[in-house]
């Protein structure tokens, strides 16, 4: 099941252009994975601020079918999915939400972008791979698709 | 009444000193404002982006009391206040909010800066000074300190 | 022969892990991708903010290889390529620049990450794809690896 | 002598009115401080991360006179002054560059922002307010109006 976010386009987000500024595309699917970290319960300072077991991003793409303005409701769908003992990759979706039709209103998602980030578990110190923690493997198990596998392998650890 | 804004610092929001870099503390009031406007029923791309009434800032000013760090619960308490019939200004007061005691659990809301931003009304076309229109009127009544007399006014024009 | 961008990272650009924040290293190879317009003689506000003939990122990608730190020293390599008549993509090679050894100091580049956009031009009223403007052509034909190529197409137009 | 700072106005510095965001104006001086700092032979990392002498900005100010578009060439003045043994301001004006007239081309400064940053120097541990470093008073030996006063304080230290 992936992590919802719900999230306003604010007017930093913009450009001259008039739409959201491409790499900010990115920074704002960033914001969703982190409110899923939280969600499961993880202490974002100490995740991401000089972590003795760091997981950088190793690689990440995005494709932008529509513009976002300001002000656009949106909701991200965050789908993480573990790859190997000390890598995960997340699939993001952004869409906006809008609300149509007047007699019956209804509400109307449009994909406007799909992002992946790819992510390596590495002790800091020693620059090495590390086996993803436990914290991070919950948190796969509560978010990705195959949910219950990773939770299989959770067991097994414990 | 001022309007209250509920915001967890990101990670984008922070530098290498592991902290939030302080214009972002700027840019997360402005975010705060943003948010007051859509709650006066305000369309925020209408209202920011190439408006032939366009209301810039012309100052802004801010105080650090103490660092936030990636993860804190912040509100913000947005105060606008009427200046001049082409002019306002806003006060944000940013604060962390804690769970602390264990037994009996209490809310405990720590200042963090404190920040002014001044606007001034203007045609854009023309470039000269314009009267502020009626739905910030509305915007100031609703959550200015002096609410009641911003509508006193409000109903003169009306 | 690619368009060459020196820059040193900035406080901004880090995060509370001490590194480059990853979205602002597309920012960073965006930075250098108008250097390289301006370079071509291209006015930057016409180009980018609210033009009839717009060409949008439809998709962007990164590699890290290895972090960013505030004050290094930075070298972007851009190099655009013709993919049909409305579209373009361009590579970003990012180095960092160090001057090593005490006798005989030498600059070694090191390549930190490597990124891809991929551009498509679009009539902004009217929302179908658009041939590239000639001064777009004429900046391929300075910068991409095919340079002599795309001034035959170029030559062809005139 | 104040430092003077040569920058191009970036896309991603603009918002969807066209013109910079204001909370970017304050990083864009920040971003002059820095090389200010570097062309003091400071290195920026060890400063700004994680330093055991840290010196946050405890109170910033700005002025817009006017807007700034994406391309434009401006000089920011970093003006540096010593307020106290462990505090200091930084005065920063930015103008935008434009070569006007055409049989005698001129160059014509127009003042578009003016701002101030109040700096403190701690000790990072013991969280209690610390003496200037020596590199720093060199630094405001260097840049500050009263160059040569600092520089009487700073032999006297020596």
């Amino acid at each position: 099941m992936p992590f919802t976010y719900s999230r306003t386009v604010r007017f930093q987000d913009t450009d001259a252009a008039g739409v959201v500024y491409f790499a900010n595309v990115l920074a704002m699917c960033h914001e969703a994975y982190e409110a899923s970290l939280a969600a499961s319960g993880i202490n974002l300072n100490a995740f991401f601020c000089y972590p003795r077991i760091a997981i950088p991003i190793t690689h990440a793409t995005v494709d932008f079918m529509r513009p976002s303005f300001c002000g656009d409701e949106q909701k991200i769908y965050v789908t993480p999915k573990k790859l190997k003992d000390s890598e995960f990759e997340i699939e993001y979706e952004v869409f906006t939400v809008e609300r149509v039709g007047k007699e019956i209103p209804e509400i109307q998602e449009t994909c406007v972008a799909r992002a992946f980030t790819k992510h390596v578990c590495i002790d800091s110190a020693q620059r090495v791979r590390s086996p993803l923690p436990l914290e991070v493997m919950k948190w796969l198990s509560q978010w990705s698709r195959e949910g219950e596998k990773v939770f299989d392998d959770l067991e097994t650890l414990l």
